[in-house]
């Protein structure tokens, strides 16, 4: 392979000639192989939004040249742009602060400024006033805030299809269930209506914990002190990185703090996770009501998408029930991942930053990929089996409650007893028991009024 | 034994004579005899200001006579008076909606209204209106409302703690660490204000993801549809809960959510958890600080509450530490155990309600118990040892970094290399190298500036 | 309250006459108020085993008076057969190393050995040649091990109950379900025998993991050195603690290991974790297969042990069901807090010890517990209900699994789906394709066959 | 795009010409974009294993011609090895059952067996005798136990160094640490004795619970009735299986186990994250004694990889150690994905397969990677810092121990307050208290004696 002989501060390295970064990335590469998963291309592009922010921040403040600050400016748009993707290959198993990714970022655009003729310094020029330590966190933030919108609107869209679903299966009536068993009826729509509000709050708790993620570190430095960045310098670049990503950031008040813990993240991942439950929950009635075809409660039909099995002809498997359920178990996987690594700080530094971000990361993309195709290959293309909920509401003995109010708790266990022992429906037994007249039970008993 | 007859809808149980519950509750005693773990009171408690309540809302909507209402009341508030909390005995693993608790209120309330000379029946009185499912998922939301004050008031004094012990401390600086390797210095008042900014961040998560449980499902009755309750009784059930408890309870707006999700108390807990992970970082922090007395870090002192070592003469152990890190573990557990329980709903119903708020609870208290006893006998005792703190800092090579924007970042490396390597102190090593002159370093080099 | 003065090297502390413990157990008792949670009994057993077979040793090895042993072991066996159980009060949220609980024993074995009129210390004599460092882990194996047989016994009766319930099921054929869909038929015996099959796994996995515990540490003293035990003390405290339980035991091969890690216990609970997996999955079928009572799947009947709802007459609910998936929850995250205390050891010590036995003892209990009551009140009276199975084969589609060695697999899609889309039997859609004649059908079409 | 025609049972799909696919694997690629997980090659792998073993065994008993079976044998290994693994794209997040990846062995290989000239029908000569419901769990066991080995490998090379380590460092006498407190002494090669034994158990642990991964589920088909295979198959591919990879694999005696139920995999990643566990405290451990350089422990030097810190010169962080405990983070969440997964088993399947056997492999790589990468980069040039563990111990006070045997338990406590009050040494201490002569201290107090 060609390469060429980068320096720092322990030596020579060899670096692939095709690619951008230094010395410092090279040495990761070596030093880290361990498993195949790269830190996500979002907290990469978090830095360089704090790379671009620093530049123009430390030119207002009068610390580097126009000609400095244009050129990482206009390299950090390109790499923005998705041009540069390639260059940021390292693991997520490194240095606990990040310190490698940062000096990779850092490393890239220097490089990038040098092919444009203009001598930067990774560490003087693009690292000007920054650490690792304050630079990751704020990464951080910025990638899971920026990813956290996508599926923001994942869930509004589920709540558009489900808010379709209800009204058209308002009119459907069919029986409930509590602990598995037959209880009393409601209409589909309001079943619906159920998942309906776990989405509306979904949304509002994700939304409400992500505030807690407007708070950008940058401006610590090393230990939180700000030693060596300018006066001003952290709140100056929470707003040109507000102002650039069009998010609501700001400076965080207590730098120590936001070093050390990353307590917004495993908040916020609290929400994800409640989400993840729910989702569990829909996936899990959805493929339940569509279960059979004909051993099953068969009370909804889902799309086929594929043939289901390769042994049993024309059997359609609920698959996309399946992967998104999947996917709620490696969310809760991962919530458990980023409780422990959050705990895990010591003095001025939690060491545990990449392995938090990236199940974070992981778990707002699976959820939104997730969600994203059960909608579309599921969920809109539910449609009700609404003779066998019909018949299902027929059947129940469960209607009896409405005869409560009439004949009281007592007799109507009785009744319901009577019916389930003989196989009788619900009105031959309450006649045969004398409990009341066939106009009675008619009046009396009337799904519609139940739900 | 002494007993009496009981009946209900499968037959006769004997019931011992001393005490108020009836055949359900008996029922259950004999069915679930798993582990001892017993329904937390405040659950019990919760249910009878529902079943308080209900007689109150009953009798104004014209169901129940003055005579039941007003004795309903009275027993209740005699309950809630703490005077028959032997008679609430029931497992926390029985019936998945609390069945069984809510019948055990019914049952204590109607037997004690029957002491009083008025005849109140369990299910058609005391329970009129509600259903298990309503009342049970109601009763978490109270308990779990009413519980959080006291943490939050902890946490409170925390903060109030830790102010002080910031001012006290912020004229003495101290080395940072990083990676635990020595770092640029800070106050320690600095250190501790990162943990103050913990507990303000913990305080908001935990008010702002709370507000979720101030909605209550009573109302829905059996599966959402709130089949059997008068019109408007969920409004007024939700005021009147909230004008006697004095908390902010209003009607929870989709009750078939109420019933089968407990995602709200999922993102709520996320709070607790992450609480539970900066209590682990301060804890850890203290005894790492603590450490000692002469092979270890010695910045601090803490109090001697014990003797520390049935071997070790003269030891003291940071036992508030341990017991606050052990408390943080078992949060950590908790969660998983909320976080699956709230993922398994089914239908109308989620049945994992007992184990769901028995560990919310249990996160709760032992949070709150944790802290103060933290608090009180550690905390408020921590003790600078300003001598050892000033020691690390002189002996530091971290100040290195003070030159940086003098010599340049590569120097000074090469001077801490120095240093490091012959055991010079900095000056030393920068004079070795001709870097800069005594007066030079003694004007760049200034700890007071650097933080 | 009553109280007498005793001291420790800190001072005098007020101990309640009646109570037996000293100076150190009531410092704890004030010093530690979090929650109620106490120190399982079976640990504190563990440590009496521990300071009884310490009297043999000491007093074998010419370390301790024939007098002070036989008053120990008196004192010793008295504990142990229940009669002194109010004097271990002390919280699981203390010291990590169990300190505490070490010196309640030790306090309590001097205090009923000077009862009887003879001067023990607890430090000197009781406390002789150990550390609370090798106690409190040799406890926990012993308790683990101890508290496991009745659990393994459980897992044996489960075994038979299940070998009955395939025996008498082994005829009924009942149709299979693969992604909750119709799949081939199997017997109801078959679909048992894979239960079975789970318990006789979980049975070998807690036993050959549970051997991990035979090692004990007793005789590593302090930090594993053995610092102050005698010579050949560990061997002879293994065998006299594995002759008087009549366990396994033997002396740990390296004693660092046993004060500082606890994989074994964390090996070990990985068995039980998995164990209340596969319950969860076994008390999901049964409460999904008696599903119902018409709305459901209705293929089983299970024992009605409690009228099941307040609002629903008549409804009879899976709550064994119930119970034992909440006790699979709670063991899920009781998994959780041992694998988080258990990686968090600091050299020659873990302090998470409590935390670790009690959340260990609690999954033992709660299983064998909650597959008792589970297997008394359900498992036992299950009862196929054999028309329902019958009738569920002879409506399914699945059957045509049977023509695809004779038709092929692409006919067989197209018959499947004619005979779902039309509501048609597989024989009329099979003969409406012209695929096979009757009689074909007949021969190949045998549900007997495919199970 | 080129793409070609290919045909299922639901109709036509375009395929990427230059792909060996066929059309279900496409459907699954446009049906499951969720996130960026592909479906482990070792899974492939194993499936590959089974469809060659299934034609040698088809072959053998008659139902597959020599020819058909010559051509899928050559081809399968020609995918082992590793000509065609651009071949497998399919995604984690899908059919719970694996189908689809199933589906795409069986058409790469049917397509690959087209290319020399053979006609192979994916389901009926591929897939024949199989399903995908035996043939998925039987590749999660060959891939978790190919896997292993190399973990079980790096482990050994572990225990190497760490006996090396233990030997070279076996004379040099260091200060214990409990409650991260000082406590008696122990030579570091006692210390490094721990982390050996944990290795070991490891080791053991492993292995034990791995052995429970050798029972293959291959000839239950569908629900495990074994409905179209040949008498005799599920032995034959069992033992076919095992000579073809060296591994002791043999026939699941409980099919409907072998498909429902993932205990095995669940237990031994219990064994897998308690290894995670001892990982995460030796690391600990490790970077805890390197700490420093100067205000820190500094009892040990670790290898210098790359420069610390971009913006303090000179620091050299314990960046390998972030990496494995951010490792052993990740493997206990793996856990916990892997534990709800496995409980969520229904009837004859359980449809979480794919995302409990990616995590379980997930953590054997990144165990093994961490590991090597911790051992080359770190352990193994482990230096002890014999000066300051010298200076260590004898600034103890702890030593105090010594003097317990001669001037007992509350005199030495007097003695270390004392000491600790007036910084004096525990000589001076002893001799200013009169409680022993000068010989006598030297005589009693030897830290060699006390290792």
């Amino acid at each position: 392979m060609d390469y060429r002989i980068e320096k720092d501060s322990l030596g020579e390295v060899r670096v692939p000639s095709n690619h951008k970064w230094g010395a410092q990335t090279q040495r990761s590469l070596q030093n880290f192989k361990i498993g195949r998963s790269v830190m996500p291309l979002s907290v990469m592009y978090g830095l360089v939004e704090i790379k671009r922010a620093a530049a123009v921040v430390n030119y207002d403040l009068g610390k580097l040249s126009k000609e400095k600050k244009e050129v990482i400016v206009e390299v950090s748009d390109e790499i923005l742009s998705g041009k540069w993707d390639q260059e940021f290959p390292l693991n997520i198993y490194q240095t606990g602060s990040g310190t490698q990714s940062n000096m990779n970022s850092n490393e890239v655009i220097a490089h990038l400024c040098a092919d444009k003729g203009v001598d930067i310094h990774p560490n003087d020029d693009v690292n000007m006033s920054q650490s690792s330590n304050d630079t990751f966190p704020t990464a951080m933030h910025i990638a899971a805030r920026k990813e956290l919108n996508p599926l923001i609107e994942e869930i509004k869209e589920w709540i558009i299809v489900l808010k379709e679903l209800e009204e058209k299966n308002q009119g459907i009536i069919k029986i409930g269930r509590t602990h598995l068993q037959d209880a009393t009826p409601l209409t589909f729509g309001q079943e619906i209506s159920g998942w309906t509000s776990m989405m509306e709050k979904a949304k509002e708790f994700i939304e409400s914990s992500a505030k807690s993620l407007d708070y950008l570190t940058i401006g610590g430095t090393a230990v939180g002190t700000g030693l060596n960045a300018p006066e001003g310098f952290d709140v100056a670049m929470a707003k040109e990185i507000a102002t650039h990503t069009g998010l609501g950031f700001e400076t965080e008040p207590n730098k120590f703090y936001g070093l050390t813990s990353h307590s917004a993240l495993s908040f916020t991942h609290g929400a994800l996770r409640a989400l993840a439950g729910d989702l569990m929950k829909i996936a899990n009635d959805i493929r339940w009501l569509a279960s059979g075809p004909r051993a099953g409660l068969g009370e909804i039909d889902i799309p086929e998408n594929e043939p289901g099995s390769s042994i049993m002809p024309g059997k359609v498997n609920p698959t996309q029930a399946e992967a998104l359920t999947m996917v709620s178990c490696q969310v809760m996987g991962n919530d458990t991942t980023i409780q422990i690594g959050s705990s895990q700080g010591n003095f001025e530094l939690n060491v545990y930053k990449p392995v938090i971000i990236s199940n974070f990361l992981e778990s707002v993309i699976l959820l939104r990929d997730g969600m994203n195709s059960f909608r579309i290959h599921c969920l809109e293309g539910i449609e009700a089996n609404e003779s066998a909920m019909t018949l299902g509401v027929e059947r129940s003995l469960m209607l009896v409650t409405a005869l409560s109010p009439h004949i009281g708790y007592e007799k109507c266990a009785e009744v319901a007893k009577l019916a389930h022992k003989e196989s009788l429906s619900l009105e031959e037994a309450v006649l045969q028991l004398n409990y009341a007249t066939k106009d009675e039970f008619k009046e009396w008993v009337v799904p519609e009024n139940m739900v």
